[in-house]
């Protein structure tokens, strides 16, 4: 499960140019690391396959385009990618960090870049730890600040930071979609029962991610095919 | 977990075609469905975001760009998000149905458009159950055929054969990505190990599905950083 750090900010106050700052000191480090930009914006038509457009207008509500190196999805009506966790875990299971332009409402660690007269705005309006302030003159006195060029410093504030942040759950557990929470003594017993079973299994391997979906057949069909 | 049904053929045969007349059908009778349309083409330059585009360029090798209804990403090297099973669970996961054009190497269910002489190499060349051919010319007595235009018929089998091929595995569970095979009673055992212990936890509900993310402490990790 990769770390993930959302660089947020207003317009215009640097996200981008940030963002592209880090990705080469990240690099010659030797991290393995995905980027992800949130838009509030549908998706551009210039940006949509030809075929799948026809798929678009012929209904068809979801419609996604997988090709060789790219994968492309539109979802009428609603993010088709969120939460932000699932989505990393899903796409950079390998990546040791998940670096984000945008995203100021997912529950991930922040690096806020301040626009003059609206840094107290963002600071109540993001959620998740705020790791750092980024701007010409720093705001809150408990956040370590930085200035625009300090990409390298915001790097190492990052490497410090993330065994702390890498305390997260260890299991993360979803129902028809939504995350059930889990104590800590109850996510080792969830886990050690989970590991127990698959331990006996034939073809079982140690592995650092596991990952179950499953169709408990309790629950009744919600439609009349299944 | 949407059942997944892949219509496959050769350039030229009719697939996106018949794609499109399928769409309108399925959306009369009240389907919920998704299309992926599988291209062997890398992102071409006007898909890609312009701050996405940059990210790439400054050395990043997993790139994604997540829109008000759309999602797009770019993997260096690698298709983003196969195989199809997790990605449909994962995209779709409220589908009764995933069609795909293209994926003819994928393990699913599909529909052959077939291409004149060419008939005996695409049915060697797919993998998973062809459930018909298309096409002006039957060419095999023991699968049912269909004519381009008759859409409607189609469905209408798709519909017969939903309950059969519903018969799929339970759970899934990939270990580093990769898929652990399950006998059907060592399946129940595990569903019923897991649910029995989830179904103690406060905050559970009775679902449809249920997915799981975990790593196991026992594995050690593979770089300096966790």
């Amino acid at each position: 499960m990769p770390f993930i750090v959302s660089v947020v900010g207003y317009k215009k106050s640097g996200k981008t140019t940030l963002v592209e700052h880090i990705i080469p000191i990240l690099k010659t480090k030797g991290y393995r690391f995905g980027v992800l930009k949130y838009t509030g914006e549908g998706l551009p038509e210039e940006q949509e396959g030809k075929d799948t457009a026809k798929f678009r207008a012929a209904g068809a509500d979801m419609v996604g385009l997988c090709g060789e190196d790219h994968f492309t999805l539109f979802k009428a009506g609603g993010h088709p990618a969120l939460p932000l966790d699932r989505l990393a875990a899903f796409f950079f299971p390998e990546a040791d960090l998940v670096l984000t332009e945008g995203f100021k409402k997912q529950p991930f660690p922040k690096i806020a870049l301040l626009s003059e007269g609206q840094e107290e705005k963002l600071l109540t309006e993001v959620k998740g730890v705020v790791l750092a302030t980024v701007g010409p003159r720093p705001f809150r006195d408990d956040l370590p600040h930085f200035q625009p060029g300090e990409a390298e410093r915001i790097v190492e504030m990052l490497e410090q930071r993330f065994l702390k942040e890498l305390r997260e759950p260890r299991i993360r557990v979803w129902l028809d979609g939504k995350r059930i929470p889990m104590k800590d003594f109850v996510q080792d017993i969830v886990i050690q029962g989970i590991m127990g079973m698959l331990g006996t299994l034939k073809g079982f391997i140690p592995s650092r991610r596991v990952d179950i979906s499953l169709s408990p057949a309790a629950a009744p069909p919600d439609n009349g095919l299944q």
